[in-house]
């Protein structure tokens, strides 16, 4: 046995456990990426709504149940986004890695230091 | 050496290579979690744009180049996601699977089947 | 008195009347733009769950009580916006006219009928 | 002629022109409240994006290019909801207005006078 079987990914092991879940309730009609990409765009909007109101500081030292409730949020984004990659076949870790490379390139340490432009904009 | 220490985890590299990002760029004081929110938001809406015109069977069958910029849009979030929740001290992973705790005795199997209504309708 | 002012505009009495609302609670110093763009941002998710698992066919023939559920969701939408471009000094609908115009220029008839594809791939 | 129809209303001439813009285009078919709620969505995750790394006080006093392309997002912002609403057969003013005066209930000026806590916490 390898050490990846060892260890198994925790993101594939979302995508495991979400995968059994929809197809125990019959969900998988439902299941699309269109109505996924709904879900996960919701349940980011009910995220945003713990902090419009927040000072930058206040944002940054939540109270525990406060906390607690933005970590079941932001729960909600990634399980809607993992049961997604996985509807559209997508390895989602893979595409990260992707994105972050393509990040490095667009943001050089020397350009980006401490500016929050856009990237066309440096 | 451990088989945790040969395979770490997707989600922890992202957080470690995140940090290391933001500080090589010192991007710290822009990462506020109310920031990171409403960026996290942001692209989940360039995510839905790609679906918005799509019939559920288009989404379902995206063209290659649709859903590799799919793939980035999603590599986004998950960027955003896991950064802020570095940044507010959650661990994602365990959040997702308290979630679904939750989620597993909201929707029981016999109740939720073949349903898409609310937990608090079934 | 003249024709405009016997009939306001229902956007400029939205504005005046969400003006007072906000004086009257004190509540100026959390309305900044930003703090609005999240409000709308997290009513706009909360407009979207209300269709995220139907079908096209659903989502335009609602049950009355849903319908009037999703005319409130759509009110706060308007109400963050009204009342952003209002903190901003923009004139929404001199705006919206603006940007009619541009979408006209943008979509030939000739070019997008029956297309759903953006103006730069038409 | 009444004073009324000399001063058409800004948003019904919004729907006006929208359900003309639409029927030219054949878009009617695209223009489910599904699918305009999503591009809806869209426009506000671009609209937030204008703001999610400044300040407070930076959103307020937004350059003028910037604050024109905040306007033309808040105007398909408006667009989205306008035709959204035409679609459903809700008149937006009317919803806005019966929102209004549930805030003034759930609202008291003496409860939330300086504070940013939801209703159910006042």
């Amino acid at each position: 046995m390898s050490a990846a079987e060892h260890q198994p990914d925790a993101l594939s092991a979302l995508r495991d456990e979400l995968r059994r879940f929809a197809a125990e309730r019959e969900w998988e009609r439902f299941h699309t990426p269109k109505n996924l990409a709904m879900a996960l765009s919701g349940e980011a909007g009910e995220l945003i709504e713990h902090f419009q109101w927040l000072s930058a500081e206040q944002s940054a030292s939540l109270p525990a149940p406060e906390r607690e409730a933005v970590a079941l949020e932001m729960a909600d984004v990634l399980l809607y986004l993992v049961r997604m990659a996985d509807v559209l076949g997508i390895d989602l870790a893979d595409a990260a890695r992707r994105k972050m490379a393509i990040n490095a390139r667009r943001y050089p340490v020397e350009l980006a230091r401490g500016r929050a432009d856009k990237y066309d904009r440096l």
